[in-house]
């Protein structure tokens, strides 16, 4: 291991990195400083090219500028801007050392700073969106499609308030996670579209461009379409804050829906409830000094991240407000966005590994729906009472719970005591029939529904994720 | 005025209730307790309506319902609510109360409270959101296409960093409002249309509704359509939360926009800027203490709320997470939403009335853009140095601007003294010329595309905001 | 009940004061805007009686502003805003209306409004943290005082990560909470003790006030001394802003001491764990649709409150930045600070009557602590290994407790089957081994610990409980 | 420069690392991984070193332990964490196999892993605030006092709401900082001395250590006191987390006052007001395209790692709430917490060292007061007339006012020709007619106010910092 990355402040930049390397990799590609210089890199490209295009300099100046931004390292820059204490113009400088004199004047030619780094972040975000994020997002969906179809049919308590309601199944539980995650990775695959780039000049009016052409805003658009990027309709030095905001809110949205995943199956691994637990290593320890424990730390570690990361969208709030043409107070602030998408593809990757590997119980979901002894039957009992025509069912079984909970005997054994009910009971369909005594059917379309949503997933499944290039 | 309005804790309730009556009397009918009963009670009509629909029960006892659900009060749902401790328990004995026995059972038959009170949520955002926030939000965007299209032509020096960088116009400037409030109005119309009911029972499995129907999610969609609403995918005992979440997100940023326009001006009302300022009435005082004070305190005010509202996203981001099948904690937190809906509307009303008597000074702006006696011509003259091949015209220029705030005198003229660039400037276009001698002709394309995005909202205004039916 | 209060938009003004009319009442009497103009109304009596004090006039003029302020309503202030558009200014005239002549220009004399009004928040902060806060949070605090005690010897499970850990008493798990609110309110006493007025003048430099004494601030001394108040050490147009951040700080991490409390009582209220229970009406509804239901309702509202005004603390740190002398950007948000009091009041009603009632079930503590069959021996026995000179004791337990869990036997039985650890064991004492029997015993000094908190804070209560004067 | 920094995803491990390299090199000495390992080894060595001063082991072993501590690299802890997935136990291990079998047992004996963590934290946050933070903040305390003091007759017109209000100096505006400042840093420097330790053991009663000692809690006050340390009144697992919310909250809202000072600053450079500006390095580039552009980037700066680091407050007070005797949903989440010290080292060493050589423009200054020609001299005026028995002053001077504005005149003009106030300002003593008749005298004890806090906070800096160790 390196010794360097220990002496990194950021969690993200020594134990995170450690922990898991060929993501760490992956991140390092799109995330750190050396990426987003490279992606500015080709936006200066790709200005000078569309130049060449319109003839206002020469191809062979517009290919120097490729060589030379392919050649240019982030430690250049770095060292550049010791001099001129301005990011862009260190990197301005550092192309136009590498060219030859009839080529520099062209270098970031009409544009300005905020042209080529906002673009940039358009750039960085669509990458890491599309060959980081959706690719573990969507290997989480997968497990989890595949965690619901398996699961489909077993019988689980439902739960509201931490109590024991009525029956539902364990895939019907997971297929919650697969609809929420998969409409989440929709929005986040729009909102990462939907970003923009700019190439509008210093105030947003094209004033240099206008200098050259009639139709600057024309010049900006084939600019960013050789980037597969548009431009916003407004922009003033910057590109308009809502694109970034929708960006940021659906990684923080997304990240919401895995912590709540989390949270679910920290609870199911509880020693009192027991349904799940994370898989366990033979070496691995579960307290320094408790030998016997089996922590769920992997999904507190989720929900850990998701609560160091969700507040920051209020910084991205704060960073719609800027005043004129712009201020720079969103200049530090902007940086650690990429912190955010890192966050959460850490979440993904630990999730997708735990819920491929997720051990369940349908032992102790099945002794658990049992625990209350029939109580649950209570609701349907109630609802066909009422469909029947009891004029007071709800108040009714109330009391017969109350009268079963007082006696310690089921539920349905209390009922036939009542004979004033008889007359109501003997209406029943043998369907309904069945659920008053087998209350553990009562489980509704539980099981078809998570089907049908699998289903439903999978199909898109393929759409949303594109096959990361590499690593 | 009715004294116990001063009795109230929420500024909402006292404050900006007595501040503009007619916005008061309209929020009230969206968003009180008394609205949010009724929109309960038409939930809990259209299910019985379906009921009888599909022969459940007779259509005398859905019309006793709907008679019933037109008589029922808050007072008297409260009161029957200190006995049952259950809020929807009272709401359907307040019903039940008031129908034949007969029809009794056949009120909020299969239903679960959340199936009343998520579907009601979802109405009466519906209902706020077309009927209030999307015409005051048309007004304000109406109030800056007018004054943007009045002042397309009006040069303004653009500001970056509160400097003078080089200048739009101020229709310009005021169209970046335009774009952006369009926007996030589109979006707050589309989160608002997404926003989805339930009828999926106990756990969203169906168990009640499967007693009696074959396909219960049909029926779920039949209930819902007859209130304009779909399901969501999936359900636990309540609706994914993340509809809401991307309602207030749109909620909250469209805020953010506002707040940036009211923030623009009042700077550009200090006294030492005074291109815009409030209208001031003539009986209005500025100041207890200080008779001349003119304050922007209606931009000030704007830019409070949002400062008092956008931290709520954060409850609606950890109200994302709930246990199992649906925990309690989101109940109270989610009562308090109406309130960021009461604030946007609350500062886009009062945003438009001050965007609509806007007091712009043409002069000001003049005076301003001469202030740093050509200096803006820095940027065309580097450019044009640079297209006419200067290897090093950025440096150039910036030295010269030294030279030139060092001597006090206007860069023009210090340029006009050094030889060396005469051959560059010989080649200058006579447009570009021109630009040199009245840097204050460099503004882009400013006016057009002020212009251009006013004429595109006017048009998509009309279908964004829908006249309200009354007040 | 009147109806107008379901015409209220905030949660606040209408369920909230609808649940707890006493509090209600209370809470109106200082968070009111009713409340509020009272506290404003105060500070301009001690004004002018300073200036009778000091000579500058008369002291029947000093009487009349105290007569005049006590008859002077919120309505009528508010209707006098409709003209001026300023509200102090509008107090004034009110004042001035009901006074002779020579008394009206020594109402507000050398004051500036934000004089006024910083300083009767602090008065009003101050009041309703002595006289509400302090005194509902002193209930709930000898309610868990009570409970610490009776159950100081009652073993309960250790839970740590969900998982059964080793051992504790259930009163040593509430004295936490003792020991942390208790802290808590000496935090929220000092800083509400530390909130600051002024009677600096519109700037802080005490311009005007300057020009009738050469001691401006010696007379703010007097002025804010006759509220029981001091100054801050510089001031703005506005005190400071610390003192207040402080205060809500204080308000918002007692919020989490109580919302901590909540969410374990919950989760020991789970169907599984079923340890706690909230005392249950036997009129009371769980769920509209399973009447069997038994919802820890009143600990998941107060967890909700506190996801609802936990975040308003970004509010207050964007309110500590103000431009120059003072923008009012903090104006309408600072008016929402008492909603925070509000909700920290309600949680804090709704939790020690829930704390008073609290069912324990001993038994099922007791049931629970047997779950793992020994397993909680592992810790112990590692340490007694260790400490016998064992080289490897904590691997060997742990390779114990895999063995114990893949055959379902005791832990112990296990243990005595390893022959190789028998020198070992043969050198324990007494009690040690008898730890290791009775694992239950294994609970350190948990019941001492639970009673010295519980009479530290006794003896402290006292002083932090002022009992109040009425309601 | 090492080209492996440009790897790092976290600015604050990049670019904040790059921008200036003794902080840098500073805080990574306290906050870096490395360090934070090098604090756990500290918490290890006191333990042994008790646990020999008690007898339980040789004081050969606790010397083997401090020698092992001092080899241990955290490179070594992280290869054998692969092994355990356990951090602390990696931790032990990796000392275990640095000293002799005898002393093995005795490392980390009856500790549980939060016993060394909690400790280790408190550890680094009190050594990070006296080494960096209070010695970085009383640079800044002193650049501010130096400034105050030279300042403190520079007479600045005060702008409240950005109008002009009445005169202050700038030194009195500058001492609000010191004033505020000063009071943070006593506020950071009591939060980090009530930081404390933990050695209670795995859920906070003491069962291990309970084995051997009769007197476990004070044990833990011997192995807290080595380090400088006390314990907590209660423990679970963890540290109650009131101790560092309450030192975050210190961090944030000393935070708040830099950012407030930064954007005053920075609006003050606005080019129409131009009061102060950046010190500029001839050499700098202000603007990639605008090579005029002198922008305040760095006080932008200061204002953006607030808008970065402030939100990350609900982090901390979402970490106050752990289940039971803890759950680990804030292990991920208070690493982090590092980074907020870090950010405010950050923007406190820029904001030091851009006060220092602030440039001030008096001239500026003068220009600007007398820009409203005399309209401040409406308040006093108005309290003048109100003090002589004018019945209606405020209105009357507010028609003045009105009247001077109309007509563009001097205020003071249009008071000499209104007769009917002769007979008020007859009656002026010679110091108030002075003031009218040059109103930039109208600055009340601004300048006195400043000195007496610069005086009161010099005496008080000495204190408040202890000089580094090193650099």
């Amino acid at each position: 291991m390196d010794a360097t990355v220990f002496q990194n402040i950021s969690p993200l930049d020594h134990r995170y990195q450690v922990s898991d390397p060929p993501l760490a990799a992956q991140l390092r590609r799109y995330l750190s400083e050396d990426a987003f210089v490279r992606f500015q890199l080709q936006v200066e490209v790709a200005l000078t090219e569309t130049l060449a295009a319109r003839g206002l300099c020469s191809t062979a100046a517009a290919e120097a500028v490729r060589r030379a931004a392919a050649a240019v390292t982030p430690g250049e820059v770095y060292e550049e801007e010791q001099k001129t204490r301005h990011n862009v113009r260190a990197l301005v400088n550092a192309i136009r050392e590498r060219v030859p004199e009839e080529a520099r004047p062209y270098v970031h030619f009409t544009a300005t700073s905020m042209d080529i780094l906002d673009t940039a972040r358009a750039l960085q975000y669509k990458a890491v969106t599309r060959e980081v994020l959706l690719p573990r997002l969507g290997r989480l969906l997968q497990a989890w499609i595949d965690l619901a179809r398996r699961e489909a049919h077993t019988l689980q308590i439902g739960r509201t308030h931490g109590q024991h309601a009525v029956p539902v199944t364990f895939g019907f539980a997971v297929a919650e996670y697969v609809a929420r995650l998969g409409e989440r990775m929709e929005r986040l695959a729009a909102a990462a579209a939907n970003l923009r780039g700019k190439m509008a000049g210093a105030v947003g009016a094209y004033n240099a461009a206008a200098l050259f052409f009639p139709d600057p805003d024309a010049f900006e658009r084939e600019v960013l379409g050789r980037l597969g990027l548009e431009p916003g309709e407004h922009a003033t030095q910057v590109v308009a804050p809502e694109y970034i905001t929708d960006y940021v809110h659906a990684l923080v949205s997304c990240f919401g829906v895995l912590a709540n995943f989390a949270d679910d199956m920290r609870h199911l691994q509880r020693t009192e409830i027991a349904e799940t637990g994370e898989a366990f290593d033979p070496q691995q320890v579960g307290s320094s000094t408790m030998p016997h424990k089996r922590n769920p730390w992997n999904f507190e570690h989720v929900k850990s991240l998701w609560k160091t990361f969700m507040p920051r969208m209020m910084t991205v709030y704060m960073d719609q407000i800027s005043e004129h043409q712009r201020d720079l107070t969103n200049s530090a602030s902007s940086r650690f966005i990429v912190e955010i998408a890192a966050g959460l593809a850490l979440a993904a990757g630990r999730l997708a590994r735990e819920s491929e590997r997720l051990a369940v119980d349908q032992e102790a979901m099945a002794r658990n729906l049992a625990l209350t002894r029939g109580m649950i039957v209570a609701e349907p009992l109630y609802i066909l009472l009422a469909s029947l025509g009891h004029p007071d069912a709800h108040e009714a079984v109330r009391r017969l719970t109350l009268e079963a909970e007082g006696s310690g005997r089921p539920l349905v054994e209390v009922v036939q005591e009542h004979e004033e009910l008889g007359p109501y009971l003997a209406r029943l369909t043998p369907e309904q029939r069945q659920v008053l005594a087998d209350p553990q059917r009562y489980s509704g379309i539980a099981a078809r529904r998570a089907l049908e949503i699998c289903r439903r997933w999978q199909d898109r499944l393929a759409e949303l994720v594109r096959q990361p290039a590499e690593g």
